[in-house]
């Protein structure tokens, strides 16, 4: 239907007749003369209709947004050059038009910035947008770059199921009723964990697989009921060959999309270092503010929170000194509080040291002279900085006193520009649940811990480590794998430890625990978010605008309007009905 | 973990220290010697341990089937050669092994020819045999072909969503309660289609995603819960475009993974002269067997079957010569017969000429002697030959002579070796519905008619010739697609022909409507179908073959126990109930 793309008409062409297609991205009647700006994927085309030709020029007058054409003209080179875009040089004088499909008036313009939810509702009009158009393109360029480099490493692609058993990894499954199976139901995988497992059973050697993953959570703005990320495991492996490989893929990857050229060796933190520093398992190294543990200087003051946290061995006393932040009004201040509040803090301490050298602080007058200065110095403070003290247990303080850094190195515009990956390894083998009274996994129960020896295991698992390990990058965590338990009697005991007796284990995870049982290789590897990653070198916040069709945060596709009510006929036949609602 | 790989240690290695990892595919101790095969995915290799280490000698005389190890030691050349394997020549010296995990005796071994089920089960060890092995290689290289072959010709890779709306497509959908919409539900997609054309209508150019499906129909020996396309669709094109573009594609894959030539270009027949001919809409043209009218030559007969169906405009007389058909023994006539019947036919009439020219049938009386000798010259009938004949509704006629061909074909050796491939294009645009009372989509309702005329199309609905097309290859349709519509006045008045009233329309597919409103590309597609040529490329019959972890006929997992019963409070959460059994 074409002979060549609009956006890639150019001076080479001059003279020819050539043939397009694409949308009247606009059409102006100028002076008596008609220009059409005709577009497709490849950018725009100046079509110009001149009046002496009288049927031409009488459908190019009748033209309106986003009709879609078929044109056929020479090719000349223009008078008035248009330096912005790559066809510039060049327009097309037409000498047919056919109307292939005729635009209705449209809901909206892009430029008129619409609400996400009209966006969304017409996503195919959004996704016209040279700026969506774009983004898509990186995520397509990201995929089509990991899979070469796989490829040529003699990864496997391999596919496994969509509609599995209901093997809770921690978040909630999403159910399928089978219709064979009256009662029963599938559910589709919160990632192919385990069957990535079962293949290096099976004897594969290196998979991968650019996976849907599904988990019926609570939706954030960073979060999809379905969310696709690259899948890889490895037979024969200890952490660094994993580490090692992938890092290479991730330079590689970015040296090929994004023209940037990352660290030649991403730095390595332990899972300590990294809550001690950052306050995060995943630090923005591009913010070069840190942590301060203070406790030694404070477990004598007459600050009780101070003090009883500092005299915890499962306490924690953080200062983190903002440069410049002593230009933080009182109002400021009460947010900063708020945030550390969010992020579980009891109370937020603070010492202001104006441009003056002059202190405000709620909490000097419980600290003697040389204590204080002592404490002020120990943190680096100097004159027009604040500084913020957080005091509790260990992981809490971290966490709050790591939101407020990230806070700060945007509100204080302390993020570098670039990219800092690292490597977060030695993560803790088990959390301990408050509320469930018991150890959840930190990563997932398939994790191996950093010991071989089941007893010590057993003996120490409250300060057990395990051999997991995340990619991190900018403050976000793109990927996390680990080495995996590959001997049965190991899984049984992590189960054991999580609180999964013998029998559920067996209901649950039987085949799995066979599987280990007739010649499991040692095994591991690592699953990348591919949204986030996306997203970050779309540089968009969101990764719905790197999704060509994703749900709104209440679990809603605005444009085919799923989900939706079934007839109860057709539930019958898989032998499910709506629950009658509980008043 | 090891320094090489088992399969590719060769006479280049020799005299050097190597670690291998792999299992023990057996271990023997023969003449006070141990001799293990080690195994991994690229093949054996042969570990000898003397006994003089004693050591070594002690655990390798511990070996079982399928222990996971890690060796240590040096190549040396082979005294006598194994030229069955690609390592025959070397043989490493162990002089350390570790057992990385030992094996529990094996469920079963793979030369017991366990059955499927068993197979299923166990799918870790099936799937280790160097036939499966195989067979999901030639899948991985195929995935990997067509994905390179796309990417080098500028097809965007796009994902479109697995939770969507229920809009069915002729099958059953799969449905997945919303945790968050009490009483409403998503379904998977039967295809990607209506998101494909919503991308063309998005301005993407040339789509293609390996995508998964999901239909909850029967399943037969090649039908699957869910299986896996190549869905591709583009913008501003023709049948043709689609049509040449595609057909090299499968060339050059078949180039590459298989090493075959294929046709130049693609023998290429209507609907009609398939179905006239063949007897199918996926005739396998290795059979060179032809189905002959015969409706003028006994319409006088006194045959009242035959002298009816040939008096019916719809009506059909088709003959079937088998050379050499006349060794069938009467029991054997019995099952050609029952074979038809099965495809539809309520009768099988034959004419059966022995060797020495004697004619055995039951027709023969039906026809005067000239009639008869010209009916058997029309069908071109000789000594040694049967010809069947049907007579009936011309569809019904052609399904079970066509099957009846294809019986014959297999019974007689008369399937060629080889790759037959052909486009059957100008399918029907409507099928009627007898049970039903009203037309049926033969494609899909998005199928352009080959007419741009609505009222024409209305008018000749019966007739109505659509803008379809199906890849065939040694008999089954490997891929299929059209050119579909993309005025919205043409496709409402195909879903009224379909009997999809505007407001049923509006609520299933009003966001399609409404995108071909707003300036819809000119656009067609095709989808194949990857499980299928993977089987046909593996050379096996079954799709589950190629599948990594297939369900059974019965819609199970016999690996992991899918589908399982769940809560009921789980249930609960997302809003439904197992229905009750109706006694």
């Amino acid at each position: 239907m074409r002979t060549h793309y609009c956006g890639l008409v150019d001076e080479a062409l001059i003279g020819q007749t050539v043939t397009l297609c694409g949308w009247t991205d606009v059409a102006r009647n100028l002076g008596g003369v008609c220009f059409i700006d005709l577009r497709d994927h490849e950018g725009i085309v100046q079509v110009t209709v001149d009046p002496s030709n009288a049927e031409v020029f009488k459908v190019a007058a009748s033209l309106g947004y986003e009709d879609v054409l078929q044109v056929v003209g020479v090719v000349r080179a223009r008078e008035a050059v248009n330096a912005k875009i790559r066809t510039g040089k060049v327009e097309v004088i037409a000498t047919r038009i056919e109307i292939l499909n005729k635009a209705a008036p449209l809901p909206f313009h892009a430029h008129e910035n619409p609400g996400e939810d009209i966006r969304l509702k017409y996503r195919y009009l959004d996704l016209r947008t040279p700026e969506m158009q774009r983004k898509q393109r990186t995520r397509i360029r990201l995929v089509q770059a990991l899979r070469r480099w796989l490829d040529a490493r003699g990864f496997q692609d391999i596919e496994t199921p969509i509609l599995t058993k209901a093997t809770p990894e921690g978040a909630r499954d999403f159910l399928v009723p089978a219709r064979m199976h009256p009662g029963e139901f599938y559910a589709l995988p919160q990632s192919p964990q385990l069957f990535k497992q079962i293949l290096m059973v099976a004897g594969f050697d290196r998979y991968y697989q650019i996976a849907r993953c599904f988990r019926d959570e609570a939706l954030r703005a960073d979060r999809q009921l379905e969310f696709t990320q690259l899948d890889m495991e490895f037979a024969f492996v200890r952490e660094r060959d994993v580490q090692d490989t992938v890092e290479g893929m991730i330079r590689d990857v970015f040296r090929e999309v994004m023209d940037v050229e990352l660290d030649a060796q991403f730095p390595r933190m332990t899972w300590a270092e990294a809550m001690r520093r950052y306050g995060s398992d995943k630090p923005d190294l591009r913010i070069a503010l840190e942590l301060v543990d203070v406790a030694e200087l404070v477990k004598s003051s007459e600050f009780a929170v101070f003090a009883a946290a500092a005299a915890d061995p499962d306490g924690r006393v953080a200062a983190l000194r903002i440069p410049g932040g002593a230009s933080l009004s009182r109002k400021q201040i009460d947010e900063y509080a708020a945030h550390a509040a969010k992020h579980g803090a009891k109370g937020l301490a603070y010492v202001k040291i104006d441009e003056a050298g002059e202190i405000s602080s709620p909490i000097r007058k419980f600290f003697a002279e040389d204590a204080f200065a002592a404490l002020l110095k120990h943190v680096g403070a100097g004159n027009g900085d604040i500084v913020f003290f957080g005091a509790g247990a260990y992981n809490k303080v971290s966490d709050f006193m790591g939101a407020l850094r990230l806070k700060a190195g945007k509100d204080f515009g302390l993020v570098q520009d670039g990219w800092k990956p690292l490597w977060v390894t030695d993560f803790p083998m088990f959390e301990w649940d408050d509320e469930a009274q018991r150890y959840v996994a930190l990563h997932h129960p398939f994790t191996a811990p950093a010991v071989d020896d089941i007893a010590d295991l057993r003996a120490n698992a409250k300060t057990a480590v395990s051999r997991g390990y995340d990619m991190v990058l900018n403050g976000n965590e793109i990927g996390g794998g680990s080495i995996r338990i590959h001997r049965p009697e190991m899984q049984s005991a992590v189960f054991e430890l999580l609180g999964i007796g013998a029998e559920e284990a067996e209901a649950k995870f039987g085949f799995l625990l066979d599987a280990l049982k007739f010649g499991a290789p040692p095994h591991g590897g690592i699953a990348f978010g591919i949204d986030r990653i996306a997203a970050l070198m779309a540089g968009t916040e969101s990764i719905r605008d790197v999704i060509p069709f994703p749900k709104t945060t209440t679990a809603q596709c605005l444009m085919t309007g799923a989900p939706s009510p079934i007839p109860d006929e057709q539930l019958a036949e898989v032998h499910v009905m709506v629950r009658p609602k509980v008043s």
